[in-house]
């Protein structure tokens, strides 16, 4: 019917249409493959039949409809009640249900010992990012690199692919170690933002700066590496613990006057503060990761 | 000597030559401006003579010597004791000295019934940055708008210019909040290498995937901004407040398994669950500054 000779795009499953799932779903649907889900609760799945989604009356029939599942549902543990009864064997289940590395590597596991291949993936945006190519959405994916090749075009089409390595667990530790830091930078966010709200300044005209700001200073990260990987704090170092602690005296004053709770700040001041006592004045704050390992005090 | 024609740069002092004050001057004297300077303890001075500076014996002498005056030293304390006995009448001076707001007022209060006319600054840099016109570096300035315009040209000749308005308290106000937001991305950054440490990833490879995540993540704080200025947290929200505590679950038993201590994280977190328990989970995580907010409870 058009002009162009028909491209046959691979049939899939998708398991879950929550907000995810049905991004998911739609990217896939709108690039022309044929697409087969099933949701816990079906009134949740229908405006996807309506779109050209064909809906599975159980996860077992939706399963055994494809061979390539994704799973994208709230837990780990909900992946295992859904997938109870179904036939694994054969199949490539790509899991982008967010969970540990733990239970990503159990996963795989799970799911080889019944006969199937395994991805796990770590989703790296909101919904609305989904199947947009510019919005610089991306799944990390770890497991199985063979399961990975094959379908790299297939997953290609909802988001950009990241391929994180055979340790199944490496989408979720890469996932949860940048939501981590996203966490710590927002948190300092909210206390920026405290620390003007009652100064006769506009957020909408301070965000430009702390946006600019904060994009200026993300590379420090890789000093921060370079440090780590040589195993030398002390490498290249411009501004020291020393001068660093002092000046956090600065911050926490600021705080105080403003009338702003420094809860937010301070456990990692207090562990600069620690790095310093143990005599690491001279190195950069990156040495603080000594104080967060719990391994450390136990191989010591 | 040369065929241009001679600009005449216009003769300034600089107290302190400290690592930040010596950047300062090393900066004005390439661009041309006859530099006076003065350091508590001489022999840090002595290269800068070397270079071209002049080394005013006592501090009064140094700020007799010039109208503009720049003190660029460790605290706002000793701004007051180096310029104890100095004549300030009819001088301008631009404190470079990092304070805090109060201290910033303060001080203008104090070098106006000194005759003078103030100007404080926040520099955001470290020293290799300044002079140098691709480093980004630039300095908040507040305070004598007159002051500014008349010497814009000048202070722009180390680092960059911006104008954080009339309140000689404000340029170290955003001085302050974007290191503030810094200190919490960088308290995030070692949690997430922390979580990594002990994995098969290599920092140098870890560490493109954080500063890119981080940059992308940044421009959040306009949307932050837009819920602060409409005083709506449930404006525009993607990830609301209830899947952002579900998603921490996540984090923290991460932490766990990798034997990372969750400190820097369980802060905010803690503060985000305040808020879901007060009944605003459907808001976005910007609502946290009410509980940042210390005048809160007061004026209730
Ligand atoms: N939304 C985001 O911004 C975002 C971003 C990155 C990653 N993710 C991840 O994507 C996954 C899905 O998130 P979402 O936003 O789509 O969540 P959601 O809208 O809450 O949907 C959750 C889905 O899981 C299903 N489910 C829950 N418990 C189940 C069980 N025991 N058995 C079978 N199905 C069950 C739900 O089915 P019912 O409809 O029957 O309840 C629904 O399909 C999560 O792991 C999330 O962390 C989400
Ligand atoms: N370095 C940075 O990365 C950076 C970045 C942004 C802002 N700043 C700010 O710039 C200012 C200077 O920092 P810096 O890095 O140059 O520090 P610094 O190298 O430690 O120098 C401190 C200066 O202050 C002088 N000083 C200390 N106490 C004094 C007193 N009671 N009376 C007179 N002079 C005194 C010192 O004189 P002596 O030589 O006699 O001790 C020295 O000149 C600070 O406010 C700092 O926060 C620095």
């Amino acid at each position: 019917m058009t002009d162009k000779a028909p491209v046959s795009r691979i049939p899939l499953t998708v398991l879950g249409t929550g907000a995810m799932g049905t991004a998911l779903v739609r990217a896939w649907l709108a690039a022309g493959h044929p697409v087969t889900v099933w949701n816990r609760t079906p009134a949740r799945a229908e405006a996807l039949a309506a779109e050209g989604a064909t809906v599975a009356p159980t996860a077992a029939a939706a399963v055994a409809a494809n061979r390539l599942v994704i799973a994208c549902l709230l837990d780990d543990a909900s992946v295992g009640e859904a997938l109870d009864g179904a036939d694994l064997t054969g199949r490539d289940l790509v899991n982008l249900t967010t969970g540990t590395p733990a239970q990503g590597r159990a996963r795989a596991a799970w799911a080889e010992e019944r006969g199937a291949r395994f991805l796990d993936g770590g989703i790296m945006a909101v919904p609305p990012m989904i199947g947009e190519p510019d919005s610089g959405a991306y799944v990390f994916y770890s497991g199985s690199s063979a399961l990975f090749e094959e379908h790299r075009d297939t997953l290609a089409v909802p988001a950009g692919t990241r391929w994180a390595g055979e340790d199944a667990g490496f989408a979720a530790l890469h996932d949860v170690a940048l939501l981590s830091a996203m966490t710590g930078m927002f948190a300092g966010v909210l206390h920026a933002f405290a620390l003007i709200r009652h100064e006769d300044v506009a957020p909408k005209d301070f965000a430009p700066l702390l946006s600019g700001w904060l994009t200026a200073m993300a590379p420090a990260v890789h000093k921060a590496a370079e440090q780590l990987e040589a195993g030398d704090y002390g490498l290249d170092v411009v501004s020291n613990l020393a001068m660093q602690v002092a000046g956090n005296a600065t911050l926490l004053r600021t705080a105080e006057e403003q009338q702003v709770s420094s809860e937010l700040l301070t456990p990692y001041m207090d562990l600069m503060e620690r790095r310093l006592a143990e005599g690491h004045g001279e190195e950069d704050t990156t040495g603080v990761v000594e104080l967060l390992d719990l391994r450390r005090g136990k191989d010591a």
